[in-house]
């Protein structure tokens, strides 16, 4: 198996098209994180055309061609955003940045969909309730490690058909390859990416609120540590949060930057949802030891123990949902609501988290 | 595999006597918790001779002489206490009544073996630490779910040895399977059982302490709730805690009673050890869907992803030292110290957590 980095997890799907031809064209502007083929291939397997693709990095533009050779490269961002065909920008700019991104692709009538997590401070998701509110327009999020891995697409589904009754707890370790070499400058500093609870750790409270069924929750404690990567004085490799949601259910997770170069793929990601009749655990990406790949999914309830192995069985709805709600303005990939929920929780666990002494 | 309930679980190892026959005299007293069973195989495995069995409840004593021909039936617990002969009395009292229980055996100059968690109140817990440092006897305590798992005592030696580096956080899901219609009525009395926190977390404190190296820590957050049980109103059905020792390392557990009647054994007891150069995952006692049993240990490093099944491999040194121990006044199998840390900290999250809102 491929050792992968997770900057450069780029799934792809069988093509499935919701639309016709030309039917919903899109745009991607800033190219700093590597989701940005995720979320491309995601769109154009459910229809979607790619037309125009900017950044001010030529490097960055020039690897995007070659991965999608038809789409046209824009001088600006204002020559994508004047294109009225142009109905939805997808963007994975630098982490700070993604909100401002968001406001001019939304100013210019246009839904966004940005990588995640979609902002770094609670005063940047203030503004972004403002607009989504002032113009009916989208700010959708791509917390990929649930919209884009078909053993968490499973699982909704299980969870959906009761097979572990009411969820009374969301576990979720998200470990991180962290590739050092390969990192930009901005992904070490803080004011940037955002605070490791914020960054990876916006996946994990998506999943908490999504699994347990929650509408909200509150961080009852939250904390970050740079245990050894003190050369980047403004980093955090480790951090961990508690939720309650209004449901009773409870969220832990871990999240880090420990993944051993020793492991198959970029991190060994898993949920472990519990429920009054029974448990779910996915091993997202990798079942250590074994060559089944992941998306291995995990079932214990009063009937017996079972194993799914979903790779290629599931597919990835949210992206043709979300261009349908783009199109017909329903809200089926996922409520906004719900994204901004994710998104607000994670920026007050990073705002509350405190510091791990000893580290 | 039989279905096992852990009330039951008495696991067997290879004889390995560290002493002569008639060398170590040891007591049952207190048949409350099936984990004497436990108790009384490890001592004799390692060479101990069980001399005497007490308690007022005549069918708990008819199974015990079943179970172990040899042993004498007291006729009070006096009995047992002025034999001199006794070196050590082992006990499963009702949790409540553990440490009164203890303090008559050391009154009486022996050693106590408890099964865990050894007390329910930091009341109880003081006392206990006055009669250990005014006599010098040894409090010791039964942390089942690690000093008699073999994957437990083999991760371990695998810590120890440096295969993860530095470890930054230990994991514990520790869920049980409820059984109720063969629990006694004080199983779900919190004044008896202490909490969820106490009882069945106080394995997790321990394991945190011994896997983190640490000599101290802080419980940062605990909570519980009683969800599905409510015809019980003083029990609990699932807690979680977080700690941060004194060097830094974080823990993280959850314990609770949803074992669901189709998995194979009483619990998927798993333990998850972050460190900066590797992790390892124990499968305690079921690696789901696989029919190896328990004690499967994973290993990811930066050389590769390792498997190692460890049943019979390992065996208990626990209670071959502890005999050593009572017979030189060392402290390898577990220092005081140590033993009631772990109990402290159980008891402090116990005291300190919140009731989960919603649940």
């Amino acid at each position: 198996m491929q050792k992968q980095d997770g900057m450069n997890y780029a799934p792809k799907g069988k093509p499935n098209a919701v639309c016709e031809q030309g039917e919903f064209i899109f745009a991607a502007i800033g190219l700093d994180h590597g989701h940005i083929y995720g979320m491309c291939n995601g769109l154009q397997e459910a229809g979607a055309q790619l037309k125009w693709v900017y950044d001010p990095d030529p490097t960055k533009v020039e690897k995007f061609v070659q991965t999608y050779p038809g789409v046209q490269v824009a001088r600006s961002e204002q020559e994508v955003l004047q294109d009225t065909e142009v109905r939805l920008v997808a963007g994975a700019a630098v982490t700070s940045e993604r909100c401002a991104l968001g406001m001019r692709v939304m100013s210019h009538g246009k839904d966004y969909f940005t990588d995640k997590a979609p902002m770094t401070t609670l005063e940047q998701l203030a503004t972004a309730k403002d607009i989504v509110a002032s113009t009916g327009l989208k700010y959708a999020v791509y917390y990929s490690e649930r919209l884009h891995v078909e053993s968490a697409v499973y699982t909704g589904q299980l969870i959906e058909q009761g097979a572990i009754g009411r969820v009374l707890q969301v576990s979720g370790y998200g470990p991180h390859r962290i590739s050092i070499a390969a990192r930009p400058p901005w992904f070490f500093n803080h004011n940037q990416f955002g605070g490791i609870l914020c960054d990876i750790g916006s996946h994990q409270v998506e999943q908490f609120l999504y699994y347990s069924g929650a509408k909200d929750a509150r961080v009852v404690h939250s904390q970050v540590a740079n245990y050894h990567h003190k050369q980047y004085p403004t980093f955090e490799d480790f951090g961990d949060c508690n939720m309650v949601a209004d449901n009773g259910s409870t969220g832990y997770f871990r999240v880090d930057w420990f993944t051993p170069k020793g492991l198959s793929t970029w991190g060994d990601g898993r949920t472990i949802i519990l429920g009054t009749e029974g448990y779910i655990e996915l091993r997202k990406y990798v079942d250590i030891t074994r060559k089944t790949g992941g998306n291995q999914v995990y079932l214990v309830n009063h009937e017996g123990e079972y194993h799914f192995d979903v790779n290629g069985q599931i597919g990835f709805p949210y992206f043709g949902e979300l261009i349908m709600d783009c199109l017909h303005r329903t809200e089926k990939a996922m409520t906004q609501e719900h994204a901004f929920k994710a998104a607000e929780l994670c920026l007050i666990a990073q705002r509350d988290a405190h510091l791990i002494e000893g580290a």
